[in-house]
């Protein structure tokens, strides 16, 4: 069944890359959509800007310091509920007046929201990976649950995603993530040991946020992307291949049990994807560029260096432990980055609290949501302890 | 709605190189398909023992002087009735035992079988590109009206028709058919005025029958396609694009109206479009060896060279003034590569013939399936009499 236009969106986390990529597609596709909520962590004067522009029945500030800010800001613009704080966040995620939660924000906060807007009956335009990468099998049970959709923002899984429309009957055999190796691509461990942060936040094909630029140039967001596919698409984990692929040109493949391969490509730009995920199962007539192989004339490959890149290593390993696993592997990652962003740990290091982490954390196979939640708090714990020792 | 196993196949064109890799796809997939008729044009031998091993409900052998062999051969095998000629062939196309034709003749021979079985109902897997490109409106006007499925066999068209699965709702923008350029890619006009047959015999990519191995030498088989894709995704001119990549491996692409491309890859290895084409909707599980990007970790493309290839050129032209002109390039094509395979001309006059006889023979905005047989007689007559001259 096509999906009805204008559709309703509530947008989380609408001040980062995505989110305002997300409202540059709103903007191009005029009566398609409409915002009802926006959500920003702390950037309260975006927020206010977008808040103006797209006059949604909500915003939520994370940042609970900045609510009068934003309130006071918004005071003439009385249709807007202005709302701070976690709860607040998850609530509106919740609300019955939107169709569809693109879940922008970054990192493990996209969770309980995101539950919310799955037990409130709303489809799921998912670009916090984090969220399946924590709690997959809650996530993916509680979306057969409620019937809803999850459709994938991410340029891989929406390439995989888009390969498989039409495809029901035909199991996958495998899936080929493509990864563009970062900016560090052929560096040795010798050599990442000096890399400076300035360098990891120039990521050669996409433009994102800096948190992923910098899991891009470690390889955690490819280990990342490898556990969100496994949820997605249902795989087990011998079903997934990582390829490196520079060009950024083939965003994903799938091979089905005929042997036969199926790929999306396009120029590196999250528009698209974004896009299709708020437009499906419709694709909407835009004037993004579009790709020419006389720009590309070669495509190359190559096998990830995972001696080199250790993330994406422990990133399979969590992956075939399963349980509560990547659930540490996340939160200790995400410390061990937002470390690496203040300058208090070398690139190298990043990987060795995540590995201490999964080694001291206690595992459990079959965590309820309470687990994950005092899971991440215990790794964050640990992971702190580890990198005051550094 | 999946279509019911096993299906019932009749095979035109048996023992050519597409027919014995279609029946290597039947045997490998035991209980999937039966076989109900099969034909040959000349190879009395083969016909027989493939009859002998898939028991059929009748054998038709073209040339009509072989009938008595083959009709002794299976004088044990009651079951069989052994028939010969072009109206025994068209009358088998169109018996209700069967649920599918695969149309694996070559050259214009097709057509009329084809009309045939199309008018009884049934599914065309069609492996003859030439019943397309000579009436492309008439068939696909016939397949509208008797609601029949039209399942490209052709690599490049299959691979676009696996890309459109799941995405009636999306227009197409364009295509990309893939060329692998050849043999004499890169070749000027002066060099190859000088190649041999047994040069032009040597496909690097593809092993095919003797009439399409020249023909992709010449790029008229690049050039043959990009009409018969025009008729199969009901496309403009302008929406068709050639792209040459040596390595055969992304087999063509399909570009939606969001930007969004989908391509369909693998090993070049005619078994897996045949097998799609047979099962469709279903994709069969085999063993046919994998595609690896270990194997090919670089993938190149450039345009296609139009002013030493005149065959893809005029091939365009023959397109953009439609009517019986494509019909013209084809007849005087086959007039010409029979010629080339029997070392009367060279390889450049082949296009010479081409293209005296597109602007010689008369033109017709609309023709009838009557002045299609017309257009090919003249045609051949033309392309005789520029022969004669040379």
């Amino acid at each position: 069944m096509p999906s009805e236009f204008p559709k309703r969106v509530t947008l989380l986390g609408s001040t980062g890359s995505i989110g305002t990529q997300a409202l540059d597609v709103v903007r191009s596709q005029p009566g398609r959509f409409t915002v009802t909520a926006l959500s920003a962590q702390s950037n309260a004067a975006l927020l206010v800007q977008q808040a103006r522009e797209f006059r949604p029945a909500a915003v939520v500030i994370g940042d609970e310091a900045k609510y009068e800010t934003v309130k006071a800001a918004l005071a003439g613009q009385p249709e807007t509920e202005v709302l701070a704080g976690a709860a607040a966040l998850a609530d509106v995620a919740g609300r019955p007046d939107s169709d569809i939660v693109l879940t922008a924000m970054v990192g493990y906060a996209g969770l309980l929201p995101t539950v919310r807007a799955i037990r409130a009956g709303k489809d799921i335009a998912l670009a916090n990976k984090e969220t399946l990468v924590v709690a997959g099998q809650l996530i993916t049970d509680l979306v057969r649950e409620h019937n809803v959709r999850l459709l994938p923002v991410d340029s891989e899984h929406s390439a995989i995603f888009q390969c498989l429309v039409g495809e029901t009957q035909n199991p996958i055999e495998k899936i080929v993530l493509t990864a563009s190796g970062g900016p560090f691509r052929g560096r040795s461990r010798a050599q990442l040991a000096e890399v400076t942060k300035a360098q990891a936040l120039k990521h050669p094909n996409w433009d994102m946020g800096a948190k992923i630029t910098i899991d891009s140039a470690s390889l955690m967001n490819k280990g990342l992307e490898v556990i969100e596919a496994k949820w997605l698409f249902g795989l087990r984990d011998n079903q997934i291949d990582v390829v490196v692929h520079p060009q950024s040109i083939i965003h994903s493949l799938v091979q089905f049990e005929d042997g036969s391969l199926k790929a999306q490509l396009g120029l590196p730009d999250m528009k698209l994807p974004i896009q299709y995920a708020l437009g499906y199962p419709q694709r909407l007539s835009n004037t993004f560029p579009r790709f020419s192989f006389l720009d590309y004339p070669q495509l190359t490959f190559e096998q990830p260096d995972l001696s080199t890149f250790r993330n994406l290593a422990l990133a399979f390993e969590a992956m075939s432990q399963s349980g509560n696993a990547p659930c540490v592997l996340n939160a200790a990652n995400e410390v061990a980055v937002a470390a690496f962003l203040r300058d208090e740990v070398g690139f190298l290091q990043m990987s060795e609290v995540v590995e201490e982490c999964l080694s001291r954390v206690s595992y459990l196979a079959n965590p309820s949501l309470d687990d994950y939640v005092l899971t991440d708090k215990e790794t964050r714990r640990v992971a702190q302890e580890r990198l005051a020792r550094l």
